[in-house]
């Protein structure tokens, strides 16, 4: 334990140089509503490429020696990783190629493609995205950056909570979402290294409730038709970020779309704040979730916002059909 | 001048005590899109109640004798006025009465409920609030609070300029929007008894554009149908705040609802701020405005976000009828 601890304080000094220190943020009418102390927000939707997993991508990537990078390096993703790994690869000049699945968002395509990297489109059927980078890596010998199956991705994660810790101390409980367990299992790492009073809860989609029915069972079970709006949190947990989950989290609750949905709309219309459906499971967590109350009742309570990317285009498109005479594309 | 300027100085004093301390946000794709040294922006759409109204409401309901608040304000806003005032009364134990016209968001309304104020509705002609108000006071005695042509709320509105100069010196350039020219009258003071050296620009919607023609004439014109999505922005500029606006504010330049429009959407999408139309205005100027390139091109640049209050209802209505199953009212 220790030791994985030395790893995150080590990442931290890393990926300080070059990572947004990210605000933290808080709201009087969300610390009356659930009766806490205090819920203080890290702002992870104001890290560079707007998630938490630039913190990763860079740590990860600059890890990687001098000559493995020559070639050029490799990753599979939808969404908020590919975004990561292309701006990191652009900030230290190494050849990035990105598979993203033909039904990714094309504001998602157009970003990581304006971060210079390029992107190999593939089906989005289970198994593309193996098959398609699997035959990249043998013509080109790139090196495959994982999105949580890698230590340093996961030393990286985890420093988006020693930051928080260390910039405000005696938290009492952390809520983390949990998709493939990047996020919790650094974060947990650090919070417990930092504090071992810290509790720290896994929040999940019922919709996509693996880590939820592993974490019961004791044994990685793999998702099953992941339908659900956090579309962060669709990849089954890892082989190596499931037995830090094991060890190092207290609990993993589930919550609803719906439930989903209504803690984005308090976080926009509320605090201001654009999150993205995965960013706000553990505000639903807070609001709806089971959660035992004595962990919470005048409480100082630690969210995490993941991210902030969510394609906006149909929402503006017709505001301004609403209020333009000028016509719209 | 130097007399105006002491009286923002006192108003800091006063309103820091209660009020949020906003944060400055930056942007690297905002810098190299307009090829300046640094975009900073002062988020009042994180102040309380959701916008910058909260200082000048406190700023000048705080000095009101005790004698003079005894049967309670009153004041006519269709939106975040209405909701500083609220909160206001309710922190110093005032009785509030709120004018507010039928047509107002309900959100709204239910915003200033919520604070404890009282509602009355009136009719949304010009002349309806004016009417009802002046029939309350004759009845009850209130205290009447106008919203932007009062040297108190001017100075309180000052305390965001202020703020912002004092936290983040040497900016060479301020941009702020103009409704009834409250905040551009209370930051243009604060802006140059800082340092004279700061420009400073007004911009407005060219659909409401009367402060750019009285600018232009040299005498006060009434707006003429104030057609602006951009609602915190459809009142005329004061007899108060014009004369200020006439000596400090360097210039006033207008821009189009699409403009607007397309301010937000860079807010929302790259900087993950909820920010509301009006508060996206001097963005708007800043992207598509008649600035001189000069004034851009290597400078400082201050933007003030004057508040982040937009109703989200039916967004959120459909994105929960899209991804989950069960009816929403």
């Amino acid at each position: 334990m220790i030791n994985i601890f030395k790893n995150v304080k080590l990442a931290e000094k890393i990926v300080s140089h070059v990572a947004n220190r990210t605000p933290l943020m808080a709201s009087r009418t969300l610390d009356s509503l659930v009766s806490a102390k205090r819920v203080i927000v890290k702002c992870e939707n104001f890290q560079r490429t707007g998630s938490f997993k630039f913190r990763g991508a860079w740590n990860c990537i600059s890890h990687i020696p001098t000559q493995e990078r020559k070639y050029g390096i490799i990753a599979h993703s939808s969404g908020n990783f590919a975004q990561a790994v292309a701006l990191v690869a652009k900030i230290l000049h190494i050849k990035a190629t990105i598979v993203m699945p033909n039904n990714a968002t094309p504001s998602k395509i157009a970003a990581t493609r304006g971060y210079g990297a390029e992107v190999v489109l593939c089906g989005n059927q289970p198994g593309d995205r193996d098959k398609i980078s699997t035959e990249l890596i043998e013509q080109y010998d790139y090196k495959l950056i994982h999105p949580f199956d890698d230590l340093n991705v996961i030393f990286g994660a985890g420093t988006t909570a020693y930051e928080f810790i260390k910039n405000y101390s005696s938290i009492d409980l952390l809520l983390l979402p949990v998709g493939g367990g990047g996020l919790i299992s650094g974060c947990s790492i650090a919070a417990k290294g930092l504090d071992p009073r810290i509790k720290v809860i896994g929040i999940e989609p019922k919709n996509a409730d693996d880590t939820f029915r592993s974490f019961q069972l004791g044994k990685r079970v793999p998702v099953e038709n992941p339908n659900t709006i956090a579309d962060g949190l669709r990849t089954s947990v890892g082989e190596l970020t499931f037995p830090i989950i094991q060890e190092f989290v207290d609990d993993i609750i589930t919550v609803t779309e719906e439930q989903i949905i209504d803690a984005m709309k308090f976080y926009w219309e509320r605090m201001k704040l654009v999150v993205e459906p995965s960013g706000a499971v553990p505000l639903a967590g807070l609001l709806f979730g089971a959660i035992d109350p004595s962990l919470i009742k005048g409480k100082k309570i630690g969210l995490i916002i993941s991210g902030g990317n969510i394609d906006l285009t149909d929402f503006f498109s017709l505001l301004k059909q609403k209020h333009t005479k000028t016509k719209v594309n």
